[in-house]
C-alpha cells in the first residue's frame, strides 16, 4: 500500500508538471507552481526527483509511453504501411490538442536544449518508425518504386514537427489536422505508385474525415 | 558623438545577447551572463532595456532585419519565383549556420512563448513571401496549374521550421543544407508543371551546389 501510494504521488506530480510546463515552459515554471498544481508538497516531490529537470524528463518520458502505446495501436490496425503512417500523424496531431502530457512533452522536448541535454530519443524512435514502413511501403508498392525510403521518413518527421509548431503558434492547434492532412495533399502525389494516383483522394477522405 | 556611442552599446548588447541566448535559451539566461558578454555595465543595460524579455525582442528584431535583408537580395537575383523560393531557404539556413544573431532570434522564437508572448510576426513574413512567391511560380507556369498556392506555402514554411529545428538536434546543423536540398528533392516531382519535370536535377544542382 504504501508502494501504491508513493506511486500514486508520482504520477500526481507529473500530471501537475504537464500542466505547468506546458502553460509557463521549462524556464517559466518552478518548482512551487509544480507542488501546488500537484496538490503535494515539496518534500514529497524530493522523495521521487531531484530537481525540475528530473521532473520535465519524467513529462518527457510519460508522453513518449503514452505516444508509443497509441502508435501501437494504429501500427496494429491500420492498412498497409503508407497508410499507417497517415494515421501515426493523425494520432500525434489529436494527442497534441487533447492530451496535457502529450502537449508538456513536446513543448519540453522542443524546448529541451533550455535545460542543456538534447532531447533526441523521441525523434530517433518517429525516425525508425517511419524509416521502417517507407520502406515497407515501398516493398508493398505503395510508394515509387525509386523511393528513397530513409530521405523521405527524415522529411516527414521534421515536416510533421514543423506543422505542429506553426500550428500553435498561429492558432493554438486549432487548425492542425487541417494542416497535417495538407501536408499528406502535397506529399501523397510526389511518392506514391504511379497507378494508386487516383486512389488519393478516398485515401485521404479515410484517414481524415470531415468532422 | 554621444549618439554614436549609445548606438554602439546598444548593439553590444545585442550581440553579446544572442551569443548568451543561443547557448543557454531564454530561461537559461541571466541579465548578469548578457552584460558579461556584452562587456557593459548593468547601468548600461538598463539605459537600453527594461527586462530579459526586452533584450530578447530586440534579438529577434534583429535577426529578423538581418534575414529579410538577406532574403530582399536574393528575390532582386534569383531566377524566377520557384528557384527564388529555393534559394531563401539556402539563405536562411546558410544563416542559421553562420550568424550568431539569427541563430539566437531563431531559438527564441522557438521558445517564444517562454516569455509569454506568441511571436508569429517572423512566421507571418515568411508565409507572406511564400504565397507571393507560389502564386506567381503558378502564374509564370513553373508549378502544376491546379497548385494551391496558399496552401503549399503554408506548407513549406513549416516544413522548413521542422527541418532546421530536427537538424539542429541532431547535428548542430551540420547537415542542415542537404537536408533542405532533400526537402526540395521531395517536394519538387509533386509541384512542378509537368514540361519541367526533367529540368529538376539540373535546378537542384544549380541552387545546391556541391561544396
Amino acid at each position: 500500500m504504501k508502494q501504491d501510494r508513493a506511486r500514486l504521488t508520482r504520477e500526481r506530480v507529473v500530471v501537475g508538471a504537464a500542466e505547468v510546463f506546458y502553460r509557463l515552459g521549462f524556464g517559466g515554471a518552478t518548482l512551487s507552481d509544480i507542488t501546488e498544481a500537484a496538490g503535494v508538497t515539496k518534500g514529497a516531490l524530493y522523495f521521487h526527483f531531484q530537481s525540475k529537470e528530473d521532473v520535465a524528463l519524467a513529462v518527457i518520458e510519460a508522453e513518449h509511453e503514452i505516444a508509443t502505446a497509441g502508435a501501437k495501436r494504429v501500427l496494429d490496425s491500420a492498412d498497409g504501411p503508407l497508410e499507417s503512417m497517415m494515421r501515426l500523424c493523425v494520432d500525434l496531431a489529436e494527442r497534441l490538442v487533447t492530451d496535457p502530457i502529450v502537449r508538456a512533452g513536446i513543448r519540453l522536448t522542443t524546448e529541451a536544449s533550455t535545460f542543456d541535454r538534447t532531447v533526441s530519443l523521441p525523434y530517433e524512435d518517429w525516425l525508425d518508425t517511419f524509416e521502417s514502413l517507407t520502406r515497407a511501403a515501398v516493398v508493398a508498392g505503395e510508394l515509387l518504386p525509386e523511393t528513397d525510403s530513409d530521405k523521405l521518413a527524415h522529411f516527414i518527421i521534421p515536416a510533421f514537427t514543423g506543422v505542429q509548431m506553426v500550428s500553435d503558434v498561429f492558432t493554438g492547434r486549432d487548425d492542425l489536422l487541417q494542416r497535417v492532412r495538407e501536408m499528406w495533399e502535397i506529399l501523397l502525389p510526389a511518392i506514391v505508385a504511379k497507378d494508386s494516383l487516383s486512389a488519393i483522394p478516398t485515401l485521404l477522405d479515410r484517414v481524415f474525415p470531415t468532422r
